[in-house]
């Protein structure tokens, strides 16, 4: 993309709004823009991280088996009367009149939904184990939004329904889930520690909350000094039940609890391990069993013939929310430092001298030969001074900037910064495509 | 995948609340389940189909150069207020009343929103052009939803929004979208046909239909029987302003109009070639010059220093009502026949004796291949009988299917039936991946 044709009007002033640096970063790199209260539009960079995340999340999902479905914002409120949801929900619930006087709502979770849709398809033990999820965008009445996208009213989440036979079945469902958020958050460049959580509105026995340390977090979190370090989960097979199993259960000797679910016996034991800080939550998973399938009249024909009620669970991932939390994990002083997997391009091209015809030849061909070996560019082409094509560089946080000014381009010499360590190095022009 | 973990509950019998092919076949195929009234769950084979749709619209939108952002769905009514539009667009607006007593509502479209975001960003002439484009749900409380997803309440539109400095470059700006929805549609296997039409409560002076033909569609209309032979526009260098020009006006001088828009002496002049039909609606163009800049008071500052006005255009996709527009062009007796381009999966592979061993390691060996190719698969390994999974495979319309049975097997033979033709040959088991 070349960035004299493209849309990313960056601010050079931290605007007055935002009190944390992701929500500061996010308007200044011309990721977002709030359109009302909590509610924010996604410019083309930021909808390009937006697409990142989604991708590594829904790479992760499809690797654990869950299948892919999309469901409506507008939902009836008829369905969250039988789970008794639609009254005890309070007004979080964005509550809707249809010109026919129906009562709707902005969807805020979907358990109902995938419970009801669950039920319309499957008849029989065979149809199950089923874990069914969506990307789709969500709301919540917040009444004080804030922290930019970190807790807005409108969010795009990953939900997912998994649907079990019996209680051995849906805590290995629960322990992929598990498996597969820990992969995730790891391809983000992100250390998420599992906490065991509170159940909340969702309800259930078994809950852990992903949390991602930052002083800006707005929970407090206490755990064993061990999760500083992140887990290596690259050799566990999610198919093997009990391999699977011992793995998470030692994850789980290691303390982590949010605030509501401390245990002061446990943190007395870690002793001088314990740590205790502020955390974001990322991601959050839940068992709670027939919770919505008993009420909602939910059976499949067993094995034997007779009605089983399926036990289930359920799996969240704040996706326009992780925007925010990697910026707070993956910033520093001059900008944002995006991981790989999420950044919106790869590498920033930087023409010091756009006036200059060799220089301009010289990176109109690098764009192109970059564009042809498949990587994402943006080609600062425009006629700016080189310290506000620096400045802006470092500001949006690309992994990789590609320097060409006269002196060097002279000499068949380029310049390569990578972004997070500063470190530039000077590379013959020929071989920086190679380089990336 | 392999069907028996898929989550794809086919319908035997044709539900009496549908009244069109498109909509019977959505609901039999298990694409889609109605939540409310106009209001669909996309199950996972209809959010395959959605996806390709998608991923069609994107790629000749970049190819434009139209640049992808993402709006909300709930949007201030003061903004709406602005244009005039929030009193003017009637109950087909659902309106929306937060926590706060703050008025809001369900974007129906946006035109508004991208306004003011370009507003805040677009400083100066060397910011235009721009073409700024999202693909997002939006909500039409339409009085009387019907045929499934063509007339849905919540649907998913892609629509683009584009900015020019003056009428000859907001022209070109339309011509650009005009080729590119060309392109698009005939991308999916549709002949949409660009019909000159009215411009309802988008506003403004030019616009055009594109229309797909089919006997179920709610639009009557008029064209010049010529447009019944899809147009190549292969040739065509979009960034060149006056073939682009000259090319569409080639193809207007063929008639083609909405009822709205009727030319009797058009008609007349155009004789026995002048056909009447009815058509579906799949996209529409528009130009509207400074009708939403002009009140809402953007400017952008001239080449001399200046004020400038910006004029624009808009340019709507409806992506969720073309999986039922190419179902109406696209089907037989037997069920969907996909375009390869949007079909959920490339193939059926269809086990005629999955409790036969050497048939379920022959698919087993076949559906590893395919997927390593690349192919998606949808892999028919249940245990049911042959004739139950050929009526499924015909019903749900993927372009191949490759049906191994024993006696072929023996043989060292598979069976690969083409979906449009019904054509089946048999193929070495060796040789069928490379015929994919």
């Amino acid at each position: 993309m070349r960035l004299s044709r493209y849309f990313m009007p960056v601010l050079k002033e931290t605007p007055g709004e935002a009190q944390v640096i992701s929500h500061q970063l996010m308007l200044r790199a011309a990721m977002i823009r709030q359109t009302s209260a909590g509610i924010y539009a996604w410019l083309p960079l930021g909808k390009r991280v937006l697409a990142n995340i989604e991708k590594v999340v829904r790479r992760e999902q499809d690797r654990a088996g869950a299948i892919e479905v999309l469901m409506p914002t507008i939902q009836s409120a008829d369905l969250w009367r039988q789970s008794g949801r639609y009254d005890a929900y309070g007004p979080e619930m964005l509550r809707i009149t249809d010109r026919h006087d129906r009562e709707m709502l902005f969807s805020p979770t979907a358990e109902e939904l995938f419970t009801a849709i669950f039920q319309n398809g499957a008849k029989s033990y065979r149809d199950l184990p089923r874990n069914i999820y969506q990307i789709q965008w969500k709301f919540r009445d917040e009444v004080r939004p804030r922290f930019g996208v970190l807790r807005g009213r409108e969010f795009l989440m990953k939900d997912a329904y998994s649907f079990d036979l019996d209680y051995d079945g849906a805590v290995h469902s629960y322990n992929r889930m598990f498996i597969a958020y820990m992969r995730t958050f790891a391809a983000m460049g992100l250390n998420a520690i599992p906490m065991q959580a509170d159940t909340g509105p969702i309800g259930g026995d078994l809950s852990h909350e992903f949390i991602v340390l930052a002083p800006t977090g707005e929970s407090d979190v206490f755990y064993h000094e061990n999760w500083l370090k992140p887990r290596d989960t690259s050799g566990i097979n999610a198919d093997d039940r009990v391999g699977l199993a011992a793995f998470i259960n030692g994850l789980n000797a290691d303390y982590a609890a949010t605030d509501e679910k401390r245990d002061l016996a446990a943190e007395a034991a870690c002793g001088a391990a314990l740590k205790q800080s502020k955390g974001i939550e990322v991601g959050q998973v839940f068992y709670f069993g027939d919770k919505y399938t008993a009420p909602m009249g939910v059976t499949v024909q067993g094995p034997d013939g007779a009605p089983v009620t399926p036990l289930m669970g359920s799996y969240g991932i704040g996706v326009s929310r992780l925007a925010g939390a990697i910026i707070e994990a993956c910033h520093d002083d001059a900008g944002i430092v995006w991981p790989e997997a999420v950044a919106p391009f790869k590498l920033a091209l930087i023409n010091l001298r756009a006036d200059d015809g060799a220089c301009a030849a010289a990176c109109d061909k690098l764009y192109a030969d970059f564009t042809a070996a498949g990587i994402d560019v943006l080609y600062d082409d425009r006629d700016e001074r080189g310290g506000a094509k620096f400045a802006t560089a470092d500001l949006i946080g690309l992994p990789w900037q590609v320097i060409v000014g006269p002196k060097g381009l002279a000499a068949g010499i380029v310049e390569l910064k990578r972004r997070a360590t500063g470190e530039r190095i000077e590379v013959p022009i020929e071989a920086v495509v190679g380089r990336i």
